[in-house]
């Protein structure tokens, strides 16, 4: 194989979720959002496909969450068409039950006892900020503490949860990221909103440096206008941005890709805004086009045509036209990096040593929440000025 | 080849359906009803795809249906597409004209006589019941004998005909048929309807026994409840239900699931009903949800909304859930048989058998429609009560 | 590789059209159609795929149109959602720009000169009669000529474009441009419209004959009804047709099928017209269906259902009817062909020369544009007296 070749493969690695990959391996390591809290109610079930695995995600009558297979052991239906029935479920088909552990805890029509008990998959889930997240690697299950932060659990501050799917693979939006220049032509694309107001004065310079969290990146683009931005591993993003108009209050935003296999992608993302109004967070939520997704208006999009949105909706569909412009999965071998990827390539390295300790077996990094917070500047004077 | 790979090979011969198959050579030993006989008029074509083949099945000036190849022999445009004159069909693209038996009669723009004479697939027909029936195998073609059944073929009684067409494999929608415990729970789904309601006090006792037409399952829920049903080989199921509301009468189902090829099924249905009165025929028609496409509602219906429909609609929509379930073609590697799984596991037997003559061409056994009829015992009295 | 084998293989090599391919490689030593002039304004830019290549058309301020790569040589994001900006055009995400000659002419955030310039792919365009043509093969680029007809350049005539999209392969399209026979069947099919009128009196006889330009066919059905047209290689159909209604003019009728990729063709279409009356073409653009698609009407059609549609898109209907109807790539080892395929036959025998060339590197034929024009006879009389 030569080098170019060997390359090529390597970059193949960043794209693949599947359970027997090694990005696969990588990401069940961590704990990734899977729904939205709002999204399943108590006594009812719904079907995540997470990972490239189809789940049954389901909230018992206490009104506690679980994760289990996507399918009964006994003929393979669908489980999430069954009954919630107190904390455990019951396919629709035979009636089988298992609980939250994914042990099936009854078989209708047996009559004669099992000599092994019947298992399906089932993982540990955790409800933080209106999302729910779920560990889908083996023991030990590390604690609930890397995706949490500092500015999302503020007194005086309502979190607003969104969700979008998008038809391409996760890992060109996690570089999408880490990669500060695009700000300055994606999002002043279609229409330019109060946030591409703030960043597009001219092209930052930019300085990457790996934490105990994951990168933090550094981009001045004068004395007064540096972006910091602390990117947690292995795919949470968090900016802070200007409201959608003027007078709504900053946002800190954390957003996280997800893979749902390798050509889609469950982008949830948090919006804490300093509000406890009950009619302001009426309003907010409507102007944070909550439902709004960009894939379903793809064929506009692509013809340039961005409309019916506010400034939320503006930048995800100037993000989606760069990104799924890419492809359904990026083909990385046809690229051409240039000085400005810098941040990118400084990814790239860190993912590839995390797979490579993978593969060999070696522990892979023992990622940890930031000491310091907040991680974030507070918003750059000039950067609000431009803005408003 | 281990025991364990011996066996997910074996059950992949289950599901498989074109001419070159295990399967497909059984099943092309049977005729099989493959479309509405009103879905055809006199001197109209239209495509049918069966056993992963396409045909054309048009009806003559006689009103006389055939069913021929489904591309002309000159440059294989679909025929269907053609004109029907008197008995024979001409191609719209250039006029070439085939008899019922594929014989090609004329090809207008020819100058030489050809040597050999061009043919197309031919297959025999037979209507029955509003059915029409094709036998797509080799000679000898057999009596047209099997399929019939005295409950449909009774003075007095009317025959309601319904075609739907399912996106997933015909053998797990046998399985289905085979299966008796299934009843007790996906047929209390959603909504419980007459049918739910007159099966469910308890979980019966199962016992299978091998006939001259195929497999008699006896379902016991208690001493007066009884289900008693005569399935006939390859694919057509019998059973007795009551009708869509109260003042209807009980009817006789026969119900075949036709590979259209390995994932997607034409499911038609015979209703026999005790009644000659045109008002209640048409009132019943309407009830009978002719026309309703689980598939058309597969979304609502994976969310667990059932609207709209009748009793035939809601036990159509309920097996669609749990049979659609297990995917397009379902994974029986995956799956954990139980004691309650008998009739599926006799019923594999029998057709693993079968298959096996077909391979070491040995012959198939030589079924028989049933002697004894009515073979269905009337509805149990406590069935009846449950119902009403 | 037996004899049958060899053909089969052979036959394959007509339907491929991606850059690697003979056929591919043949295709792009000719201009051809690959927008509607009015698809692009100036200062925009569409994505447009030919061939199996994805590229980027684009207007500069000026009005000059240009063709370079899909994708910028950055981050593969596709180019036409980007800026055009005078003569260049800029990609979306990063801001690299690039000229019509596919050089890139600036990188934003890039601090170091590069060693090497980057490029992307780039072809030469011209325009003509309301649509832009493209030369996509490699150095010299021949004179625009051979697309041209004395009949589109004529004083006092109107030049009306269309454009349709058909999901089949292009070559089955070129087959019926030589194959008179159809016009006998086809184009009496679903509705007989004026052109059907005109040539259904009886079943030709053909001839052809290899041209400086391609092949003239000659359908002769009585003394006064001779059909001459004279087809260019290697996709260009040119025939004379009565109009939509009785008093409109005859029209030249020049058509390209011009491959998408292998399952997709763009079919270009001139009609000129004897008028310059602003009013006269302006119902002559509403009766010529300029938007009409038989793909869009596709179920209907195949259906046998030809509704809401003039003269040009009842012929559209029956063709595509026919040529659809042998699937999105016709499978040629089925057919069979007989004394009235002459044409095809002929046809095949010249690009399967053509294709040998371009196999061993031998140079292949230099088709020049006919010396005798208007190539096509006058309509002859007894066909305007059919149509009148």
């Amino acid at each position: 194989m030569s080098e170019s070749e060997r390359k090529v493969d390597q970059l193949r690695l960043l794209h693949e979720t599947g359970p027997q990959t090694l990005m696969g391996k990588l990401l069940r390591k961590f704990w990734h959002p899977i729904a939205l809290s709002e999204d399943v109610a108590a006594g009812k079930a719904r079907p995540v496909r997470i990972l490239s695995e189809d789940l049954t995600l389901y909230r018992g009558a206490s009104g506690k969450p679980y994760l289990v297979g996507g399918r009964c052991a006994h003929r393979c239906t669908l489980l999430h068409t069954g009954w919630v029935q107190e904390e455990q479920i019951r396919c629709m088909y035979h009636g089988w039950r298992y609980d939250g552990a994914g042990l099936c805890t009854e078989i209708p029509a047996e009559n004669r006892p099992r000599l092994t008990p019947i298992r399906i998959a089932a993982y540990p889930v955790h409800e933080y900020c209106g999302l729910v997240f779920a560990y889908l690697g083996g023991e030990p299950v590390p604690a609930f503490d890397l995706p949490r932060k500092h500015v999302l659990e503020q007194e005086g501050h309502t979190i607003i949860a969104n969700k979008q799917i998008w038809d391409c693979n996760w890992f060109q939006q996690v570089e999408n990221s880490l990669d500060a220049v695009h700000v300055s032509f994606a999002h002043v694309w279609g229409r330019v909103g109060r946030f591409g107001s703030s960043v597009t004065a001219n092209i930052p310079e930019l300085a990457y440096a790996e934490t105990s969290a994951g990168v933090r990146q550094i981009a001045t683009r004068s004395k007064d206008n540096v972006r910091v931005s602390d990117w947690t591993f292995p795919n949470n993003n968090h900016v802070v941005a200007p409201g959608p108009e003027k007078e709504d209050p900053w946002a800190d935003i954390s957003s996280w890709p997800v893979p749902i296999d390798d050509t889609h992608t469950l982008r949830l993302t948090l919006y804490a805004v300093k509000t406890t109004d009950p009619d302001k967070i009426a309003s907010l939520k409507v102007k944070y086009d909550l439902g709004y997704s960009p894939m379903a208006h793809a064929d506009e999009l692509f013809q340039g045509i961005v409309e019916g949105v506010h400034e939320p909706g503006l930048i995800s569909a100037q993000d989606y036209v760069a990104v799924r412009g890419q492809g359904a999965i990026y083909d990385r071998s046809q690229e051409n990096l240039s000085t400005s990827d810098a941040g990118l390539a400084f990814l790239r390295r860190i993912f590839l040593r995390e797979l490579d300790a993978i593969r060999n077996d070696r522990p892979t990094k023992q990622w940890s929440r930031l000491k310091e917070e907040p991680h974030l500047a507070p918003p750059p004077a000039a950067a609000v000025q431009a803005a408003e």
